[in-house]
């Protein structure tokens, strides 16, 4: 979608603009905007509105929206909760086509809030008016200074003759502001600053979407209580990934305690916290830890144009200790340290007298007091050793400011990502820096947190891409005919999956306790045998299974399994017994999908057992899951090593166990939206070459498919 | 000991100090404490050593140490290394009784800088002269501006009327001098300024030592590569702890990359990082993982006198995202928010209008701006609750000024500490919150961070001083007549065990498979075979177990192990074989013990299997342990559950498991210094009230002992 056609382009990008409510007093609510828009530099029409004056803030004052000279692109109302319907309607009759309401009392309160919000809604679909909020702070164009916001922080951070190329979108008024301040602080500047409060009409991703086509902006940082529209999110997401924009989200609700918060704010779903995390992981998504992060994260954004992003830095600093300290934050985040090959090493030894430390990190000594050039010398040699990705220098107070000459020299036209650690020094020296290409953090931990995102996010970025193929054809694909079996017992469940490729193994239905006995006798060897029932979840808690079966014993068992199910479920429908071989293997995986009700079907692996119940060492993926993906899946579990033939245990057939998961996605897809969930428990590996095998499924859905 | 007679007196408290190697340029090594000692208000005596001048920065010089009209107390050696050893002896021939050494050139360089040091060390053994370094920038007492240091950074930060009671000991220059200046712009003001160096004759615990008594130190923050001499520091600890002063430090060498660089920088050995985290954890000494964090907690630390600390943490906020956020960041901190008792939240709705969040965290609301009293009301509300024992309240900018005198109001007199979080706000207004005791942090992670790390400290505290009365009876208690076994096999190690409580189950002695038959059928039931050799640690690994072995098979497998273990290990002494009855248990753990090289005897104890190898979920002690302290190990195990009934099975005998590894504690106290280690794997812990039982043991002593 161009950019200037884009439907919110009449609230974010207005040529003219009307204050309803406005206020002669610059530091009410109403009065906020109207002081903005006179003093930044607005060109555009401001219309304020208010019967009371002729004249407010310099404009033309008018008594009601009627009589305004145009239409504006964009109404702003100041005015309470109960008067804003009334209003819109109005504005809409005058062909106003956007509009922003401040108002608190919708969603948020409940009650008689939710209804009054059920009408907003029903309003903008019937009009297809673009309205902003409620319950918000109001937007800002910081190039145009079109500012329909009364966040009072323009006042104290001015936009200025910086171009902004970050824009902000926030669930929080409050936490617009406070990124905005925040990123200000370190030299940031901003293109758009949006608080999106309940999002009525114009949802999250309606604004990412706009900012994927909106040229000015390269970056995005957000805040998030909760999404309310998961595949839209996705689209947009997709859409700035594939611009090579930036987003970094910080999403509330990451702790019990938190999310009942953010669900009682802003009336969002907090939703499951592990599935935003996977589905941010899995969109190239940067999810911060907190406000001083994301900040980060989007301030070392700004640097990355034109370079290689890889887990590989180069460190240099003042001391011995600061590149011992620096070491560790780096491998805490997973980057590493390459050690610098001998010739580089003789080189240093040869340029530094009794310089010490030369591997990586390398200490450039107190020497660079007296001869700053060493700087570059030593810098120059690191980055031709061509092993780096990231050359991370740390220096403090005189020092920084002495080598900052020597630093910019060997930055400019390299292509590695140069970084400099300063936890004092001149603002003019950081600007110098960041001018010539160099992200200037105050402290060794925030730098090598924010590198450690970056450095993810890129490798998550090509995965993204990926996944986001996979779905595109997954989603042209025809449906498959035949649906899932209705109040399916487990054989039924099997048969239907094991059209998508899952493996089942051999099973067959005895219809009494002598067909067991047959069944058994046929097969040879152990069995296991199960109660058949569409209504018992678990059938081992009505003593519904037995292992280890001998043929000989096979009459008596499921005899014994039939009286145990009938006394323990007198309701359920028995449907015989389901009669398996005994198998056995080296691993076993809990394979599940389930629905999220922000972004839909979602995978979830783990190792069977108390892996995944004590350690909570699980996997979780979007579907679509391919072999690929599953593999990842695997990979990412911290007891992966266990199927990798571990202490002498036989190798398990990993790619057996990807194929299986790979299928229960297919399986799942196909359901259509009544599924609620499909559990494999457990997926048994066999060694490898040998295969995996469901033990046991079950397959949920919501009235709506079983009929 | 009494603080003016200690020893490092004369170093860190000088009233004369005299500067060899006195330079007249003020940015030379020789001629910045020289200028420190001009300009910032040193009363004592200095006296300029250089034959060049007649006087030096206003002071009268000397032609050499010789011609000095008094001795000093202590001298400055800016001098190369290779004059550092005669300079001294012409030093102690002056009976001057401490010097400085700022040198390199000894350990770190390696080679003949060791011998350098070695000589160093035998000079101070022979002259018990107090030499601070070598490799060190010097020391600064801030309250009388006795400065030896050669570090700039008291030029731009020079010691101000202020009272400073943080004392900085850091084992590098640069990091001392920036945490000065990282405190310094946190309002905190220093008493002791301490590079140690290469700690050649005065160790880290020495100067810790001295400021357990030093009464103007409240608090040290501290930066350790290595620690030299464990027992000194525990017992400096010790004294911090029961003097009530934190110590907070900093170590390095926390990553693989890390310890390798402190290995090469200092010459101070890394160490095993999971036995320094044990060590500080069980000495109450806290542990920060970066420099922000250590500067956070040493800010911090000043504001809990006189205040209680727990983890229920009541939050008041401007806006809901900064609660939700907050929420988060506590809770992942393992901190609790109470929820505010309805009469509370009933007061809450009640004085203002229209509030939401009302139950914790509190979102004050943007009335604020209008009615700052509101926050007095608020605030008053939480605290009378009586649930909080920190009151945490976010506020920024312009609001965080409008509620800080209420703010002040209210927290005066509270018990409760109260910490402020305001990303933005006028200096002056922070240090007027600072005055009426309230923490100011720039941003909430920081503030969760240290708040968490403060709370997690006051519960080590008390187990310290638990495990250090423990210690003292310990080391009081005579030794045991009976050293363990030399060259013990594994029934004369589990004998030798045994006198100590611990629990190692029937078994006997076979001097053939004939015999080996015979006591296998006196045990009745199946039972377990295994060679018995001192020879052999792994006797799986040469075919030398055999388990669930019946009487009637026993003689043949007992031959079978005998000739598996001849043809595997042929050197081995063979003694027999030892059977035991199959014995089966809830779960497994592993008990070891092992020797640090810093702190000496040290605990670990894991779940048995993958538990421990994959998932690293084990706890570690110093000795001794005993039941509470075992019972705790195992509590802190992820893993633990497992114990507690986990999913239908039986309880375990966790007692009983506790008791086995404390009588571990004491067999290892016991063994004398020739002791490495000591494995029980598996103990098998039996459900409760069955007790528990060590299968299989190895103790492994160094030549000293086994003579």
């Amino acid at each position: 979608m161009s950019e200037t056609v884009h439907q919110l382009s009449a609230a974010l990008d207005p040529g003219s603009i009307a204050i309803i409510g406005a206020s002669s007093d610059p530091n009410r609510i109403g009065g906020i905007a109207l002081d903005h828009l006179a003093r930044l530099g607005f060109k555009g029409q401001v219309y304020p509105v208010n019967p009371k004056y002729p004249e407010l803030a310099g404009f033309r004052c008018y008594a009601d929206v009627e009589s305004l000279p145009a239409a504006p692109d964009v109404a702003v109302l100041a005015l309470a909760a109960e008067d804003v319907l009334p209003m819109l309607e109005r504005c809409h009759a005058r062909r106003i086509g956007a509009a922003v309401v401040y108002a608190a009392g919708f969603a948020e309160v409940g009650g008689a809030g939710v209804q009054r919000q059920n009408e907003l809604v029903e309003f903008c679909r019937r009009t297809g008016m673009q309205v902003i909020g409620p319950n918000c702070m109001g937007l800002a164009n910081l190039q145009t200074r079109a500012i329909t916001s009364f966040v009072p922080t323009f006042r104290a951070f001015p936009p200025d003759e910086q171009t902004g190329t970050l824009s902000l979108v926030t669930q929080s008024g409050s936490m617009c502001a406070d990124l905005y301040v925040m990123g200000w602080m370190m030299n940031m500047r901003f293109r758009h600053f949006i608080n999106t409060g309940n999002e009525a009409c114009v949802d999250y991703a309606d604004y990412l979407d706009y900012l994927a086509s909106d040229t000015a902006t390269k970056a995005i940082a957000g805040y998030v209580e909760g999404l309310r529209d998961g595949p839209k999110f996705i689209a947009a997401a997709t859409r700035l990934r594939q611009a090579n924009k930036p987003l970094i989200l910080l999403k509330a609700g990451e702790s019990e305690r938190g999310s009942q918060v953010t669900e009682s704010h802003t009336a969002a779903l907090a939703g499951n916290r592990a599935i935003y995390r996977a589905a941010f992981s899995q969109l190239g998504v940067m999810q911060a830890r907190h406000t001083v992060h994301l900040t980060d994260l989007a301030y070392l954004s700004r640097f990355l144009e034109g370079k290689r992003v890889g887990r590989k830095v180069m460190v240099a600093s003042i001391s011995g200790a600061m590149g011992a300290l620096t070491a560790d934050l780096l491998s805490a985040e997973g980057l590493e340290l390459p050690v610098l090959p001998q010739a580089g090493q003789d080189r240093l030894l040869d340029i530094v007298p009794g310089i010490a430390m030369v591997c990586n990190p390398v200490d450039m000594t107190g020497q660079l007091f007296s001869k700053p050039r060493l700087a570059t010398e030593i810098l120059q040699t690191l980055l031709d050793s061509d092993l780096a990705d990231v050359l991370l220098v740390f220096a403090t107070g005189s020092l920084f400011e002495r080598i900052a000459p020597e630093l910019i020299e060997v930055a400019t036209g390299s292509s590695c990502l140069v970084v400099m650690i300063a936890t004092s020094g001149q603002p003019e020296t950081h600007q110098r820096l960041e001018q010539a290409g160099i992200a200037v953090f105050p402290d060794a931990a925030r730098a090598c947190e924010a590198l450690g995102s970056v450095v993810r996010r890129a490798g998550n970025a090509e995965r993204a891409e990926y996944w986001h193929e996979l779905r595109q054809a997954a989603m042209a694909a025809p449906r498959p005919a035949a649906p899932p079996p209705a109040r399916g017992d487990e054989y039924e469940v099997k048969q239907w999956l094991a059209q998508f490729g899952v493996p089942v193994g051999a099973a067959e239905v005895a219809a009494s306790p002598e067909q067991a006995e047959a069944i058994a006798r046929r097969m040879g060897g152990l069995s296991a045998m199960k109660i058949l029932s569409p209504d018992v979840a678990h059938k081992t808690e009505v003593g519904g299974v037995r292992l280890n079966i001998r043929p000989e014993d096979a009459q008596a068992a499921a005899r014994g399994i039939e009286e145990a199910a009938r006394a323990a479920a007198p309701q359920a429908e028995l449907r015989g017994l389901l009669v398996q071989p005994m198998e056995s293997g080296v691993g076993e995986l809990i394979v599940g999908v389930t629905r999220d009700p922000v972004f839909g079907l979602a995978m979830t692996v783990g190792l069977g057992g108390i892996m995944t119940e004590i350690f909570q060492d699980v996997a979780h993926r979007l579907l679509p899951v391919d072999e690929t993906i599953a593999l990842d899946m695997l990979q990412e579990l911290r007891g992966a090593a266990l199927l990798q033939g571990f202490r002498g245990r036989p190798k398990a057939d990993v790619q057996a166990a990807a194929r299986a998961i790979a299928a229960v996605s297919r399986a799942a897809l196909a359901c259509g939206p009544g599924l609620t969930d499909i559990e494999i428990n457990p997926l048994l590996i066999k060694a490898e070459g040998q295969g995996a095998v469901a033990l046991d499924a079950l397959l949920l859905t919501t009235e709506k498919t079983a009929k």
